[in-house]
Order: structure tokens, then C-alpha cells, then sequence
């Protein structure tokens, strides 16, 4: 048995499980900050590391180990309908419940606060805590002739904004890029497989992202319509 | 802190630090048996896992972990002798002693023995304790526009044999592959960066590799001439 101690935690735009992407990369404007613990948090540590465009990030699924594991999983991609082994799969429900993901890094910062990175292009929830940070090396990380099972998901519903969800985003300081990262995740339609046959557009549904709760209902033409950014009590990033 | 307990353990052609790849892709012939642990070495585990050409290992630098770490390290790609932040390198002397692989996955095998997965391309120590084992996504491990501080490196030293070498190798199960494992591993010139400088071609080297000691002396010409392959007491992968 080896024990980890956290070098930083994660703040970020996707405030829960609901609603944050499967993988880094189809959402490039869900950005979060890293802020590291001492004694991660020296100037040495990172020393070098701003020539570098992208890094992983190795974390703990702190939110679903509670949950264990079991050897097969219902990935999403297959449907939700086909058992496939733990291991082929980025599940995090795993034996340890370790996640991987290459992220984009935009900046370094050192405030009264401590010491941070600036992340773009994320996957990773909020509140998560991070075991290791390495740089990313095109060379060793992508082998050649890669051959892997499923191809990139695709965005599957077209996103509408409400009257109201519209001047909520006018009113937000970062509406822009809130209204891309909206369309990025409701696009890739972040509902439970079984839900998404069931034909129920009555059916509201809430995703907390940035400090909104972001309220939209699915209509039978396959488009999210965002009725609502209600505010969360805390701010996201 | 974070406990997790070991899903299985590498078997591998390198037996020591010494002469062990820094990245995996270097040293194409090199081989390695990852032997599944109970509970997760069922078969479920692994379903639909021989579709995935390679996988990411996540695994403890056991070796060097009783070490500990620094802010910053020297890493041999910039010659030993700057100073760089840890996070900003692969070093295996790191917070949490991590290491991070991607790796080919030639096949998936269960005997009396257990579960082992048969893999090629690695850098990693015989003995190593593996962590998670998760599926190789192009579209989310090779993010676009990777810029990275240094290239990949190259080999820097030919690699001769001296007929008692030559001889052993003729008379090795493995010789062909064995040869090719030796010239990947030599030609990066595995010695540390302090000792490259000093011009002594009369120092002898060894490298406990496969089921060998591979012995070899470096030339004025920048050539590791190897002399002897000498028999360990045990066998490697």
C-alpha cells in the first residue's frame, strides 16, 4: 500500500459530476486554476515549467470513490447498455481511483494566496485534489500507430438560449465565454443514457457551472434549451 | 492523504536503474509482463481491452521513492547540470512518486500463473508496483498544438560486440531481440552526465539487462563496445 498527500487542489467551472466532460479537449473554454499546497507551492518547483504548453495532471476521483469499484463498467460512449472491463475504460470508478488528463496550461501566478496555474481546457470537477503534475512530451506521450477502440465523441444537441438566459449572459462578466462553454457542454447532451430516449420534454434539468446553475430542458428536435443561469451561492472559476 | 494498493507488478527486461529508458518509444525491443493482482485480475477486468493498441501505466517509482524529493532536480537531457522544477520534469524523485507511461499492448494471457498483459516499449523497472492501467485516446491524450521545452533525445554512441559477446548472443534464445535491446539502450549512452566528460576508455560498465550482465567499456570514438554478457542468477522478461 502507498499513501499520497495532495500537492494542490483543482477550482474550476464544473461545480458537479453532472454536466462535466468525459475527457479534456471538448470543452476549451472550461478553464480552472491549480493551487498548490506547501511544499509543492515554492518558485523551484514550477521552475521551467511556463515553456510548456500542456501538462497532465494526475488526481484522485474524490467525489466517486466513496462508491468503490467493480471490475466492468457501462461506459456512456457504448450507450450505457454494454458491460466493458474497468481497464478499458476511463471510468472513475476504478481500483484506484486515480484520473489522468492532459489540460492546457495558459499561466503561472503567485498572489497572497499562493502559488497557481491557470488551466484551460478541462475535465476535472472542482474541489479536486491533485497527486502530480509532469509535462507534457509529444514524443513519449503519443506513440506511434495508436489504434483504440471508439472514435472522439461528437456534439449531438444544438444549444438555444431563452429570452431570460440571454440577459442573464449580457449581465455576466464573462458571458462570452460562459455562452461557449454552455453550448461546448449541453452539446455533447451530458443527460444519463437512459434518459435520453425517453422523449420528455417537460423534463428541466440543472447543471451548476461557473456560478450559475445553468436550467435547460431537451426538446424532441435533439436541442437544449437553456431557460435559466440561476445564481449558486459560491463562485466558481 | 490517499491510500491505494497495487493492481499488479511490471516483470522487466530492466533489472536496474542503470541503463533503464528515461521514456518509453526508445527502446522498441524492450519487453515487459504486467501480472494482475487479485481482485483485478479477473477476466472482466479486461474485457474489451485487446481493441486499445497501447495503455497508459500508472505506476510507483518504487526504487528511488525512499529518497524523497527536492524543488528542483537536474535532469540528464540538459546535461546534468541546470537546474529545473521538478514539475516541470519526468524525475522519478518527485512529491509523490508517480510515474506515468504509455505503452504497447501486445497481448492478454491467463495460465496457472494468473492474469498478465504482454507489453513492448517500456521504460520501466523490473519489480515496479502498477497502480490503474486505462486505455490510450488519441483524440484526448494528443491535445493540438503541443509546444514542449526540448526534443526527443537521440542516440548519441555506436554500439560494437566483442566476439565472446557475439557468441553469447548466438548462443541466447533471445539473441536477435536481445542484440536489438542492447544497441537502443547503449546508443543513448546511459552513463550519468559526470562521468561522459572524463574520457577513460579503460572503465568498465555493467547493465543488468534480461537474464545478463551486459558489460561494455566506451570508446575515444563515442563507440560502447560491449565485451561480455554475463548470467545472472535469475531470469528477466
Amino acid at each position: 500500500m502507498y499513501s499520497f498527500t495532495p500537492i494542490g487542489r483543482i477550482r474550476s467551472c464544473f461545480r458537479e459530476r453532472f454536466g462535466t466532460p468525459r475527457q479534456p479537449g471538448l470543452a476549451p473554454d472550461a478553464r480552472a486554476v491549480l493551487d498548490l499546497f506547501p511544499p509543492a507551492d515554492k518558485n523551484e518547483t514550477i521552475r521551467g515549467l511556463d515553456v510548456f504548453s500542456h501538462i497532465w495532471l494526475i488526481f484522485v476521483f474524490h467525489d466517486t470513490m466513496k462508491y468503490g469499484w467493480r471490475p466492468t463498467v457501462r461506459p456512456p460512449r457504448m450507450g450505457g447498455n454494454r458491460r466493458t472491463g474497468v481497464f478499458a475504460t476511463r471510468s472513475n470508478y476504478r481500483p484506484n481511483p486515480l484520473g489522468l488528463s492532459a489540460v492546457r496550461l495558459n499561466g503561472i501566478r503567485r498572489d497572497a494566496g499562493g502559488l497557481h496555474l491557470d488551466l484551460s481546457d478541462i475535465d476535472i470537477l472542482d474541489g479536486t485534489p491533485v497527486l502530480d503534475i509532469k509535462p507534457c512530451l509529444p514524443w513519449t506521450d503519443n506513440p506511434k500507430n495508436v489504434r483504440a477502440a471508439f472514435a472522439a465523441p461528437e456534439a449531438t444537441l444544438s444549444v438555444s438560449f431563452s429570452a431570460r438566459a440571454e440577459a442573464a449572459l449580457l449581465q455576466h462578466p464573462e458571458g462570452g465565454r460562459f455562452r461557449r462553454l454552455i453550448i461546448q457542454v449541453l452539446g455533447m447532451d451530458p443527460r444519463p443514457a437512459y434518459r435520453r430516449d425517453s422523449h420528455d420534454p417537460d423534463r428541466r434539468h440543472g447543471i451548476r457551472l461557473m456560478d450559475r446553475d445553468v436550467r435547460f430542458q431537451v426538446t424532441e428536435s435533439q436541442t437544449a434549451e437553456v431557460t435559466d443561469l440561476l445564481p449558486l451561492p459560491d463562485k466558481g472559476t
